[in-house]
């Protein structure tokens, strides 16, 4: 854990940081939890054992990422977004005996960004490089480049990897930084590359 | 206040909490908050003098639970859950005088769970094992036994006290617990129990 | 900083924080951060540098306020509500390079109230005493004295300065607090005050 930065008022019990991260004031990352390089875990996030963070994750202020969710590289969760692991919420203090409790799993792909106070329903996986708008509440999966939103979120349109809006036509160039996309059977890709990001 | 497990960097000032209880880093509980046994209060949450917890409730990272604000045995609150007391929220700090604030309660009765980020008007009482979508804004009464969602949040059918759905039938039965329900004028209630529970 | 009142378990380091001011456990409030007199900014909060606070701003538990927010004397954000300075998130951590990051400002006018857990996308000014429902996503102006909610947020009607909901015609008068409303091309005024406020 060489060349991290802890906030002197955040806790970093976590043995496995990546270089160059940083973690903020009142944020808190349990042991086991697996932390990336030059990541920014801002104030009052806090990042629960199991979970695992790419590389270049930015975690926005008051978001908690649970045990079974995965943030690829270069993710970001603005500020309040509310992730889960649990489809069946209930309290089970007073029982006795084991609990009915049953993990199901979150992945957010490669680039991908979630709008402030969005709400991820765990069970999905959001494809690389796209977007959830403010707000939206995710219920199924988000297709690579696609920009969601609204409560339950639909699909928007197209957005670049530089995050401006493309037409959304078989095969589309961001006017920003002319990037070019095709789409086939599994998606849209970058034109030129070799298929899809391994990660 | 035996065996209460207060972390290190939470603050719990309450003389009222449970047994077995556990409260967690950067939660803060008020003097005048009571707080039943058992109950598990999450990294970042906050309970205000005058909120009334039962036993078993859990509440996740980020909720505030207000004064006027009363959540029932084993009552589950998912991050970032917003509640509010407060129908006509003004800032008043300039003015002189008495304030007009008028506090509006909110019930969440026995066994209830609320989804991730979900907002809670006041002035409602959320039924017994219902449960609450997440991201939904609930602005009425929610049926006990009743799965809410949406903005504003409406009803989607029945849930089973162990959390599975079930057909909105006059008789309806669990296809995981096996637990059968009834319907008569006062809402659902479980066959063969009398009545609904006093809390 | 006389009189400015500091939980020993905040972080407090602007050195423009106006007389009366509170500012409660686990809040942070960055350096360069300029806040009025006589505002409450509650637990878990965030005050980023370069945001703007007026006088008798309540800022509720959860809320982060960006660089590039301006909040006018007695602005009102109930908990959890969910404030942006960027309208293209993308994380660049991984980068070589300036970033591509473009600050997008948000003005919220004197006496506006945002319910809680609400969302407010950059860019967007909110007029003064306007009313934003709980779990709304702004996402466009909001006129003054209008109540919006709803994913995205749509006027749903009049609210008087004393936050009653008023009639939406030419003429309009509280029937709580007997302020009389007039409407002309700049927008609702109180009858007999000589025009918008300064701030």
């Amino acid at each position: 854990m060489d060349n991290v930065f802890v906030h002197p008022h955040a806790l970093a019990e976590s043995e496995t940081i990546g270089s160059g991260t940083r973690i903020w004031a009142f944020a808190h990352v349990m042991k086991g939890a697996q932390i990336g390089a030059k990541c920014n875990i801002c104030d009052h996030a806090f990042v629960e054992s199991g979970a695992v963070l790419g590389n270049g994750v930015t975690i926005k202020n008051g978001v908690s990422v649970w045990n079974g969710v995965t943030l690829e590289d270069e993710v970001f969760l603005g500020p309040n977004v509310a992730l889960t692991n649990d489809m069946i919420p209930r309290s089970h203090q007073l029982e006795e005996g084991p609990s009915n409790f049953e993990l199901v799993p979150t992945r957010i792909c490669h680039g991908a960004s979630v709008g402030a106070n969005a709400t991820i329903v765990c069970g999905v996986t959001i494809g690389e490089y796209a977007m959830v708008g403010a707000g939206a509440v995710v219920t199924r999966d988000v297709p690579a480049y696609t920009l969601v939103a609204g409560v339950p979120a639909r699909p928007m349109g197209l957005v670049c990897r530089c995050g401006c809006r493309m037409a959304d036509a078989d095969i589309s160039e961001c006017g920003t930084c002319g990037r070019r996309y095709v789409r086939d059977d599994s998606g849209w890709s970058v034109q030129g590359e070799t298929g899809h990001r391994d990660v």
